[in-house]
């Protein structure tokens, strides 16, 4: 093993050492006076009774997939002997780091709350290097899985040359992502759920039918309503991003092993650097974190100014040091292929700030939406869907433009065929790229529900109105980097995607070896499948774009983007009702809740979340499970082919459209609040606030489940190629 | 020629004498008292200054755009120089179908109350035949123009050999599908965003603000709103349908020229089967018509088989003579062709009852979205986006099957790429399939605002409120023909896109020769582009999937039909706010309107639509054609190819998404005012007018505006390919 590789482990330890740290130092923090105290204990309860509930559900869907990958590689030998276990760690890690950075999320909430009635900035900064935990946890944990399988498999992978092993090693380790895969799903699906039928559900009765503000202690949702944030937007988004962490890392590997097969030398190189700039992002991700910090007496725009400082810092030193590393490593054509990783890096930054365009209400798309509040709350909804549709294009845009970019950097500025090997890896080195400085990026986001949560913690405790508009400027910040954030997510989760698609080429050659198919008839030519590279392969009639069963994959992908966010919108509906159900219950039921005489029965609402939750999850995630092996086996590899860029297109910019018509809508709402078009109870607001609450599933639960079903698909393919093949030939 | 052609001009005759035959009828019948022909010459007059203007816009850009591909043809001599006129007289004849339709509609309504006033078998009756008009047109003009240009070019166009002559007349002639799509995209796009800123303005200020019923004489955008209904869903549909239907039938002979490529006999018969199935298809329309009648005092279901009965009719028939036509053109495969067409028919008819299921308040779907207004319009906005979304996955199933079904029949029982010539045919063949009897779908379809209008009509003209009752049976036998004419509407167009991205290659090879390119390398192979067939282009590069332009391609192509849906629906926010604001002015500073003692000023109203969407159909409209165009430019033929999958699979599910929602939020409120929920007036009932509201620019506006989308692109790269070819070689 290349001395190089040791960074990895290296970088892994250096991230839990932080994070441990982080956690450490927010734990010394006082949590408050009692009631601040005994509010963060319900909100942690409800948490941990959500994650408790839910790592049930998945252990038996773990337990489940776990024995028929065994069945298929001990029993018909048609699939890889280490996958059973590589999914398993997978999903392991991917669980741990959720339930790490929520646990320290709860705890930090109280925290951040008790420290902005001190001062603001040390407030967001507990609260910052709160997130960071999460940040840190996910790459750190992530890394780690990588080195374990890396070492794992250099030792027990033997065959018939150095080539062979080092692609055999990596397409093992890409089925990793599998287990991640499945995880996120479960998390991002369930507490994508969770959170807004309580959000919904809270709001509808809360703000709409009793006129009472929101996180208001007199809401019998409320409580729920922060666990949601917990659940969904920390737990959630962590397994999401540490999926595509993974996945970029791993589908860069074998892209790697693949472009150079025949040069071990090349191979080894291809592999350790996309190890080595995650390394390498991990280190610089800590030193933007430690640089967030803000002179006393800020302002929101000096304090959005000090986060960007990290986030950017972080981003310019990896662009630079990118050069390093492949001139280290030795790669003649160094300097293109830090062009490809900087198109991946430059696509992440023009897509959260697009995102921030169009859902900031600083900007004038939002603010046209607010006005449109006029005339009622139909012209809200019409124009949320028109903004959030028309904001998918520069985004999209973006995205091509840094394919193209980085595919011909990377291919040396051509896009000859012949060359495509290499054009496919500097795609997926654009992904890492983008992920790179996932621990500051990540810290960032999961700050957003920390804030929140200290605000409503403030609320709900009584505290001196002053601590609430504190908490209130932390939130309206974290809202901010939420929506960048997910747009981060979603850029990355594409390329991602992308990588594995054509990775995916290479498990069909490895499937057809293990079925003993060894000649292939491409076009007029036999090639031998045991040594055929990527350009070998491109006139692969599975590829093409005019054979019948690509096209009905194609449309089967797209229609499967809707029918799962049609899916998990109307379980957040259902929810939310059964929500609203139970609110209106304790109203009637319970005397003197109103009038704040009487605590609500939170604990129930929790329950109802929980149950709903876990409930509704399991139809659509099996479906995203089921539906490539299903297609693989009714069409064959051409037909997943099709399935995953049908999906991929479709999927990509139907989820930019929901984020940004949920974030413009939120923020329309909050421009309402701020005293325009009549403020706060005006028509204008009841209009803004349908809009809202139409607005959460669609940037909450369903958007960012499609963030999962795109890469989930590719996983699923890849991992079950084997048997497709074994069908289909 | 061969002797079977001449049933082609003939069915044209036929189609266009019974069009005369029932408008004729129509106008012997009386149009009422004095204050219907008042208010039908209001609607009348409304229409035709619409139509005016619109044909004013569309003369300017039909005049530049025919003036651009002269230029390409005589000046750089890259374009077909046939185009110029082929495209001019598509755009012509599409124009006058509408024209022709429009005015049949709008002289139809106020007889249909009239007629209704006697007996509602009367009413249905004429109502349903003035339809029939339209239908009759569309097939009547689609076929002679077909003919005349086939006339023409075999008069012509010579060439080396019959073959390369019978490639080049269907090539040419696919290209005068480029004026119909022009002519459409206007009708469509301007069309629905006239309707929609009438309806969504009058319903905002009429139903919610001022609490009047729907088409009451005081409001006045009433008018404006009834004309809208003539200029949306009459003319836009019409040429929609008329697009797809040349579109089909020629994209049909072009892959049929390509696929018998040396056997001119072969190609012969390849070339006349679609045009002879759309000629019987024509024969069994007015038959179809015809078996439309009912004994006196037949209620909604009865009337509702009535039409099924005509319908199915017709469809089952063609389906049986399909046998007998490839049996007499002398195919050997004749059966397994016309199981190919079966596929498209049975697709139709699948996809009709799938949205009649989701959109129909007889079904579950749309009665649970009713339910969900119990918790307010947020709920019934996620719950109708949520079944839209999930009623996309049976249609979209069913047109992969057919794809698959349609392609595996015509190319023998096998996915061999040797035969892929025969099954892209097969695709293409199940296009015309699905609308050979477009004559009598049409005709349903025209009948609807038709019904709609006479109720208004009746409304407005303060009738018997009993005839006010039969012209809203009518009107619900409306919706559920729209619903499903729809559904029909946007297959029909999936399955011609899919035929004309197959000619798409056909046209790449005509302008590689025209530039002098015909030795094409393609993997190892030097392929002779002249007399090479769709198997030799099968490994073609620019139809790999790992291709990183084609990927690029589909990520744009998908982002595009999202682009395009935002524009065209913040176009109808916008409009609609001058509608409101309009009549808000009216009701403000002409006293006594709402005490019905002075008239609105309906004609005000007319105009402010008929302006707002002729600004508003401008950019959408253009960006459309000058997408695809500029995509050829920079990404070449790769990136178009990428764009028009990608366009294709997310705009068709995206289409159906839209339509649907929209179908059943228009049911649930029609379910709510049935007396569930509360009834009438109710809080249910507002919450489910403003689902309504949503509903209109999706399924009227932006949903239908895809199907010409996905059309468009795919005609203006076939036109463009001698540029993009030009660039890229």
């Amino acid at each position: 093993m290349n001395f190089l590789f040791y960074i990895v482990p290296a970088a892994s330890v250096i991230a839990l050492f932080f994070a441990w740290f982080f956690f450490h130092r927010m734990m010394r923090e006082s949590e408050g006076t009692v009631t601040m105290k005994e509010i963060a204990q319900y909100v942690r309860d409800g948490a941990m009774a959500y994650l408790k509930q839910q790592y049930k559900v998945v252990t038996i869907v773990f337990i489940a997939l776990a024995v028929f990958f065994a069945i298929l590689a001990y029993g018909f030998h048609i699939q890889n002997p280490w996958v059973p276990f590589a999914f398993l760690t997978g999903g392991f890690f991917s669980g741990l780091a959720g339930f790490i950075g929520m646990k320290t999320a709860t705890y930090a909430s109280a925290r951040t709350a008790n420290a902005v009635s001190k001062s603001l900035n040390s407030g967001l900064k507990l609260a910052f290097r709160s997130g960071a935990v999460m940040g840190l946890t996910v790459v750190g944990l992530g890394l780690l899985d990588i080195s374990i399988w890396y070492i794992i498999l250099n030792i027990f992978i033997t065959g018939p040359s150095e080539s062979q092993i080092l692609v055999t090693i990596t397409t093992t380790m890409l089925t990793f992502g599998m287990g991640a895969s499945t995880q996120a799903l479960f998390a991002r699906v369930g507490g994508g759920i969770y959170t807004k039928a309580a959000d919904v559900g809270a709001d509808l009765v809360g703000k709409v039918e009793a006129e009472i503000p929101e996180d208001d202690p007199r809401n019998p949702a409320t409580i729920a309503d922060n666990v949601g944030d917990n659940v969904g937007d920390v737990a959630g988004m962590g397994a999401d991003l540490y999926e595509s962490y993974c996945g970029s890392i791993l589908a860069t590997m074998a892209l790697g092993a693949s472009a150079f097969f025949g040069d071990p030398d090349g191979q080894t190189k291809a592999i350790l650097a996309p190890m080595c700039i995650a390394a390498i992002g991990v280190v610089l991700s800590i030193i933007g974190i430690f640089s967030v910090r803000t002179r006393e007496g800020a302002g929101l725009k000096q304090l959005l100014k000090s986060l960007s400082i990290g986030t950017n810092l972080s981003a310019c030193l990896i662009g630079v040091i990118t050069f390093a590393i492949f001139y280290v490593l030795g790669f003649d054509n160094w300097w293109q292929l830090s062009l490809s990783v900087i198109s991946g890096l430059a696509a992440g930054v023009i897509i959260g700030k697009v995102t921030e365009y169009y859902t900031s209400h600083s900007y004038k798309p939002t603010q046209k939406l607010a006005e449109s509040s006029q005339t009622g709350s139909a012209t809200v909804i019409i124009g949320g869907v028109g903004l959030g549709m028309i904001s998918t294009a520069i985004p999209v845009i973006t995205i091509a433009v840094a394919i193209i970019m980085s595919y011909f950097c990377a291919a040396g500025f051509t896009f000859d065929p012949a060359n495509i090997s290499y054009g496919l890896y500097g795609i997926s080195i654009a992904a890492v790229g983008m992920l790179s400085t996932l621990g500051i990026t990540l810290a960032t986001d999961a700050y957003g529900p920390i804030a929140d949560n200290a605000g409503g913690n403030a609320q709900m405790s009584e505290l001196d109105p002053k601590v609430r508009e504190s908490t209130d400027i932390l939130d309206a910040l974290g809202n901010t980097t939420a929506a960048t954030g997910k747009g981060f997510a979603i850029g990355s989760a594409a390329l991602t995607a992308l990588a594995l698609l054509a990775s995916y080429i290479e498990e069909i050659k490895i499937g057809l070896v293990r079925i003993g198919t060894t000649a292939l008839h491409i076009g007029d030519r036999i090639v031998d499948v045991t040594t055929a590279s990527i350009p070998d392969m491109v006139d692969y009639y599975q590829l093409n774009l005019m054979n019948p069963r690509v096209l009905a994959g194609i449309f089967i992908g797209a229609m499967m983007a809707f029918l799962f966010c049609g899916l998990t919108m109307n379980a957040v509906g259902r929810a939310a009702q059964k929500m609203v159900t139970e609110v209106r219950r304790q109203f009637r039921e319970i005397a003197g809740i109103l009038e704040g005489k009487q605590r609500p029965d939170y604990a129930r609402c929790v329950e109802i979340s929980t149950k709903a939750a876990q409930h509704e999850m399991v139809f659509p995630s099996l479906l995203a499970i089921i539906a490539p092996i299903l297609v693989g086996v009714i069409l064959g590899e051409a037909g997943v082919i099709g399935l995953l860029t049908g999906g991929l297109g479709a999927g990509f910019v139907l989820a930019i459209f929901l984020a940004n018509s949920g974030g413009a809508w939120d923020n329309a709402k909050k421009y309402v609040e701020d005293g325009h078009f009549g403020g706060k109870n005006s028509e204008c607001h009841k209009a803004t606030i349908v809009g809202d609450t139409v607005g959460d599933p669609f940037k909450d639960t369903s958007g960012p489940s499609l963030n999962i079903l795109i890469k989930l698909m590719s996983m699923v393919s890849i991992v079950m190629a084997g048997l497709t093949v074994l069908i289909h030939g």
